[in-house]
């Protein structure tokens, strides 16, 4: 862990957070190359939902939400931990991080257990009272819930259908820790795919295992992964039946994913005329909501859709990806590399063209012209390397997972021709310039 | 205004956020289409920033912030509205908003104007208290500021260089209006482009050019613009000059984007050593940065880069795109059609694949074949439009902006070509399907 750490700082993946105030606790922020990686793990997600689905639609909501959104959800009841204030020192501690003995001053004066929600509050507009806040959302989930008709209504979708959306999420963590891996503020990448009552249970299983294909994809395999079916009396209030795609982080073996089964918990809390929908899930009642979240049968009855949520964390999955791709090897004797092997398509750069010398302006301009053709093709950063240091250079981009360094020397104004290398197999190539494109999106796809 | 407002909902560009339990005032969430345009948007000034730039790096930042950011960047001090309260009905109003009278009550009982802060305060950790909170952040630049020496080290950048960051911001704005023109929570595209002093005001100059180009490649022609120069005592606390681009928006003319010149003013306050730096905007003395944020000439004394800063936002973007866009014509004598002209990179949905007859097997067969070759392209997306009425998916994709719609029909099974209808001059041809992908790539670029 240590090494990525020290890695992702020096290579510009990750920094801390307001860092030169001492930072802030649980919050990162993602440098030049972090945020390549993260917009291209995105990117791959969205496309496996959105994309390549033809009954999947996307969604952007706000992170601003209405309390009532978070009451109805049971959010404001359950989101919670249980605390305990020391009596003494007026300390406040997880309750189950510490035994019967205040840590700070050892005083046995202690509260008995509180529940401390975990969501963040803000007042809105100009008058600061009870009535006037907001949640910062705890998950994007509930948008999607809330959206339901709207996007049913614009789209003409019928179940089964899906709702995508990659978005911030906040929670009020009380320790934050493990890197990027338990955080205040992170980004999440649900769907809430809709199915009717019955077809639930088969709907789970083929997500899962949709799940373990789109991760191998990216470069963790599913050998390094671990199903866990949560246990019952371990289920979040809302869920049928959970399992968790555990990956063996290296701070120890923890939730990658969570598939769960919301049942019709969610659009039946959200609803009004509850009692016309048949509701399946114990809900509580809705005073507030002005639509009808359901579906009707072809018979005409009513039903509410049961909701089959495949819902990753983009920081952990940056983790996962980061530490299956980190690799130390010996190139010769006595002499190692670190490579990143990150599939070419997360890569934060796709290729380095470095000129061999950093002051002749022929190399250097050819060197601009294949930059900026392949940075056209719209298949990701393309950068020009300009530190006359070859060797450097492809240290660098090994460190980097840049899959492909292309080489320009006097060579190359003679003959049109360059060297690839390829960052895996350290091979080096001569090839046409008029083949490079060819050569580099292969390299990519 | 009230047309696109109409539209967006319908076609499910934009919702107001949480709805369903009435809304929460200056919040939106971006639906299907809207959230593609969005991403598009933002894909398209990244691309024109960080890849198609040589010496220009990507960020991608928190939005809670330590408060210290916002004390030293001037935002405690300064981002604020003078608020007058009524003494008799206790409700609060923008001073400039009313004459002397409550609007509410009609009492003359007002106390004096105040500042009231906008930026959104939350509390972090367990214990709520005057010590332990975060602000929203209400711009993306300032992150960019306090990670300048995490860039510079991290990718060896030297002036002129710049950071870009595509993210969102919070204002609690008093009244938000005009649709998603002034809201709460939005999304800034804010580049900091650092140079040596005195090559600060070229620089600016290049850039408003540079933004015009960008805004016409999105649709939104510079004679439609207006350039203005904010008046020294409009200037905002850091600035030199600011230069907006002006957009006539459905509810008037309002700015689009701001070009500043920010000076030495943000690097400055938030470093540490102050005095050894030169700095020449007047600061307030830093206590608690660890970090001197300076670059050192050839000669080696230190200076502080100047800024300058075009932020743009994305929702006025979209909205002027939109507006732009947006057109209704004649298309015979009587019939009227709404169409979207967007640029082809800036749809949401890049082709149609529509099928003659919505339960021929082989005809939908080849429909999703066809669908999934386009969008293996990975330009975007792509639908299977399969509700059996082709006249009325042509209506609906002239009015979302869709480029191309392709007919598959009874012919296309035997002679393998289809119908490619082009949305803004509606002609029609019969091509081969292997001619297709080609087609549907210059399409869009």
């Amino acid at each position: 862990m240590e090494e990525l750490v020290a890695l992702c700082k020096r290579r510009g993946f990750i920094f801390q957070s307001s860092e030169i105030y001492g930072g802030i606790q649980g919050v990162y922020d993602f440098g030049p190359l972090g945020v390549e990686l993260k917009n291209n793990i995105k990117l791959s997600w969205w496309s496996s939902m959105v994309y390549e689905n033809d009954n999947i639609e996307g969604l952007d909501a706000s992170i601003l939400s209405n309390p009532l959104v978070l009451r109805y959800s049971g959010h404001e009841d359950t989101f919670s931990d249980p605390m305990v204030d020391c009596k003494e020192c007026k300390s406040r501690f997880r309750a189950d991080s510490i035994e019967n003995k205040c840590p700070k001053c050892g005083s046995m004066d202690l509260t008995e257990p509180r529940p401390f929600n975990l969501m963040f509050k803000t007042s809105v507009g100009p008058i600061e009272d009870e009535n006037n806040f907001a949640y910062l959302r705890p998950e994007t989930a509930q948008q999607i819930f809330t959206n339901y008709k709207n996007v049913v209504d614009s789209t003409s979708r019928s179940v089964p259908f899906g709702i995508a959306q990659i978005g911030k999420a906040f929670r009020n963590e009380i320790t934050p820790r493990n890197f990027i891996f338990r955080v205040r503020e992170f980004e999440q990448m649900e769907l809430e795919y809709f199915v009717k009552p019955g077809e639930d249970e088969e709907s789970l299983d083929s997500w899962v295992q949709k799940r373990l294909d789109w991760w191998e994809k990216q470069g963790v395999p599913t050998d390094q992964l671990e199903l866990y079916e949560v246990p019952m009396d371990e289920l979040a209030h809302y869920s049928k039946r959970t399992v968790d795609i555990m990956y063996k982080f290296p701070h120890g073996t923890e939730e990658l994913e969570g598939i769960a089964n919301r049942t019709d918990f969610d659009l039946g809390s959200h609803s009004k005329k509850q009692d016309e929908l048949n509701i399946k899930a114990s809900v509580k009642q809705n005073k507030d909501s002005n639509s009808k979240l359901g579906a009707q049968s072809d018979g005409g009855d009513w039903f509410v859709p049961f909701v089959i949520e495949p819902s990753a964390g983009v920081e952990r999955g940056f983790l996962a990806i980061l530490n299956e791709a980190y690799t130390e090897e010996e190139v010769e004797e006595n002499k190692r590399r670190v490579v990143l092997k990150l599939k070419p398509h997360l890569s934060p750069i796709k290729a380095a063209v470095i000129p061999l010398k950093k002051n002749n302006k022929d190399i250097v301009d050819l060197s601009t012209k294949i930059k900026d053709g392949l940075q056209s093709l719209a298949l990701g950063r393309v950068v020009l390397e300009n530190t006359g240091n070859i060797g450097k250079g492809y240290r660098r981009h090994d460190e980097i997972g840049t899959p492909t360094c292309i080489t320009i020397d006097f060579d190359s104004l003679e003959n049109e021709t360059v060297t690839v290398r390829d960052r895996d197999t350290m091979n080096q190539e001569r090839i046409k310039i008029k083949e490079l494109q060819n050569y580099f999106i292969k390299s990519i796809k």
